[in-house]
């Protein structure tokens, strides 16, 4: 049953994004707003507005009850998460769903799934998807931790089992250095943790990150093949494209068929991408784990492949089955998106919310902006720092980042500080030109002064 | 020799577009003004702005001498002349190169040749392209007439050898038709004209406008497909689509070969549309004339075939062969382009210059607008009223119509009148969305009151 009205649990660009393939459907929207959001641009181009609280999160798009209720009063037959926010909550989903409402994405126990990473490495090893090596599960003893280390092969990757978001990593060349640094580690993560469990895992030195975009109507599974993000700030995706320009045709061929495997064993349902780790010096891919929503960087899969991503999450919601066939996915060029956050690159990225007090925004061939953004928007202080991501598609990947490097001259948001002036740079970086990076690049060119 | 520096001797939207293209090959732009045109948005984007003359064109952007001093001494290595004002001039083109700069087009005598109708027609011939059946020339007596008339088929058009812009036009079904006009024709020519010559033309009643896009580096040339462009006012094209939906394959591969044969025999360079009248009923197709420039509908092509062609005319400017073999050129999806003009749909369309006090310009996936406009510009009442193009690009021809229609509800020009209105109409029109048009059905459907 097609849907006609659709909740959009979300703000910002997405917000709008989701609008826009809203409305191509005929659907109509009903989009959620916090006090700071009532002029935002999703509010101005929705059919509908709902006020849902104020504007801190955790009582307004992040309050489950609150948006479950929003969503049924509204009259809409069908809740949008976007990303970030409630769009990974299972407990939402099932919340929706159990309103009478189509949740537009997967159902809630493959979120819930797919949210563990025990169960999804697991769920991975089952379908013959290679997951990064390392100790399944705690290392108890130093012979134990020996023994693993051999295993996996040096050099291994030291992690505290209660720690996270890369703190505590240690990196051990030798048996000798391993033995060395287990007792410093185990007592390191006991002070900061309360825990002094560790685990093991391959250290990949150059490690590239790869993901790649399924969407599948919980029959079927294709792939749209994969984007390379590899460019990141403290575990932040900054510069995203497709295809990835690394990739030999037949790690390609084998990475997507993996993809497709893993999400075809959990009958996926949705738009979801699965993130791996690419090893360039053995060709190796590991899957990380799989985000069951859209990403912030789906346009450039867009871009190259024709699909309408948010578009088809729709019609799969209401009920319709795969529009396209996986002979029918054929690559065509290159995209690169770079993000245009409210944030300082001078001051270390310090956010910087403000107005808009005027706006030039990049057009022509081969280009879209998908923001927030209008002139005299003032950029609330509450929420992350997106205000836009500039997409441009060229016939090659030196086409792209030239007509990106050209776009970038185009932007001009007065009144607010932005990362533009990365991107400019990076646009005529010799390395990022080569392709050369991987996930720790960027931040070695900051302190490298790669900005200055 | 690469161009470094190039002289944009045109203005509005096309001027912003040269400007991208050059910007993306790393060419200095240097912008030609009138005085009335100096806060225009190309003005702004352009390294280097100089101006030529005052607001009258006839005294600035068609001042051949004026234009070319300018280029010379704005120390530029090339000229783009755009579409209208100089573009098609033979002599400006000559002028150009005799002041040793390079032109951005084909040979000056490739322009005269294609510019005189009845030499390119013999060209055509020349090259086995099929033109519309008529008399060759004048008809001198209702003996000959009637012997031509068989000979092309009835229905005949009857056209004043003088006239021009379908005036004086008439079609008869039979021969007594044809000997009851054919007197008046000629008596209301002589009135008119000052001259009562008269030519025969085979009447085609659901006509078709239909044209190849090629591409050619003086030696070799490509076709990038076609464009349909039946919908029309006054003979001005208002939307404009490729690939043309209506023609067969078989047909489709015939006139884009027709088309690199004629361009071909010239040694065409740089990038020409062929333009032909296609009979749907017969499946037959007549060339009627080159347009030896960039034309307006161009971003149509881009959409579909992923060429730059502003991109490809300075590459190939600047000595460069063609980059692309007929083999790489493959049709993806479907584009349509709609104009937007400063004209009030509702009065007839009479022009509407004002200031654009407030601006909000669709984007996101699949979209594209070319336009001169800024939030505040005045646009000025001395040159013609195109304000932007909006390009939209879909899967297939119904979805590019309806994230058209999605996209004109999200644009938004203040303080002017424009023509969306007309477009909205026409997005929605069941005969627009089966393709079922021809060249006059515009001007019955706006007499029927389509738009009301």
């Amino acid at each position: 049953m097609a849907i006609k009205a659709l909740f959009i649990a979300n703000r910002g660009e997405i917000a709008v994004r989701i609008i826009r393939a809203a409305r191509e459907l005929g659907i109509r929207t009903v989009q959620a707003v916090s006090a700071a959001d009532r002029d935002m641009l999703a509010a101005r181009l929705a059919d509908a507005v709902v006020e849902v609280g104020p504007a801190h999160a955790s009582k307004s798009y992040l309050d489950k009850t609150v948006m479950v209720q929003a969503a049924v009063a509204s009259g809409a037959d069908a809740v949008h998460p976007g990303y970030g926010f409630l769009s990974e909550n299972a407990d939402f989903a099932a919340m929706v769903e159990e309103a009478g409402l189509i949740f537009v994405g997967p159902r809630p126990q493959t979120i819930r799934a797919m949210g563990d990473k025990a169960t999804a490495r697991a769920m991975a090893a089952k379908a013959g998807v290679p997951t990064v090596p390392g100790s399944e599960g705690r290392v108890e003893t130093p012979d134990e931790a020996r023994r693993i280390a051999r295993d996996i092969g040096y050099p291994v990757m030291i992690k505290a089992s209660a720690g996270g978001g890369g703190r505590g990593i240690r990196v051990a060349a030798t048996e000798a250095e391993l033995d060395a640094l287990i007792p410093q580690a185990s007592s390191e993560a006991k002070a900061a943790f309360g825990d002094g469990g560790l685990y093991l895992e391959r250290f990949i030195g150059r490690a590239r990150h790869i993901e790649v975009q399924v969407l599948g109507d919980g029959d079927d599974v294709i792939h749209a093949y994969e984007r390379e993000c590899s460019l990141q700030r403290r575990r932040q995706k900054v510069w995203e494209e497709a295809p990835a320009a690394c990739l030999a045709p037949a790690v390609r061929e084998a990475l997507c068929a993996s993809a497709v495997r893993l999400a075809r064993s959990v009958g996926y349902r949705g738009a979801g991408t699965l993130e791996y780790l690419y090893d360039p010096e053995t060709g190796e891919f590991f899957f990380i784990e799989m985000n069951t929503r859209i990403q912030v960087e789906h346009p450039v899969t867009e871009m190259v492949t024709g699909i309408d991503l948010v578009r088809a999450m729709l019609e799969i919601a209401g009920g319709a089955k795969l529009a396209i066939a996986q002979s029918d996915v054929v690559l065509n060029g290159h995209a690169v998106e770079v993000r245009i956050n409210a944030e300082n690159p001078a001051k270390g990225f310090m956010p910087s919310p403000g107005v808009a007090t005027a706006l030039a925004v990049p057009e022509g061939a081969g280009i879209r902006f998908d923001t927030m953004l209008y002139e005299g928007y003032a950029v609330p202080p509450f929420y992350d720092s997106l205000l836009g991501k500039l997409i441009v598609w060229g016939e090659s990947r030196a086409a792209a980042i030239v007509r990106l490097a050209a776009a970038l001259e185009e932007l001009h948001v007065e009144g607010l500080v932005t990362t533009a002036p990365l991107h400019r740079a990076l646009a005529r970086d010799a390395a990022v030109l080569a392709g050369d990076v991987h996930t720790r690049w960027l931040e070695g060119w900051l302190e490298r002064g790669g900005l200055s």
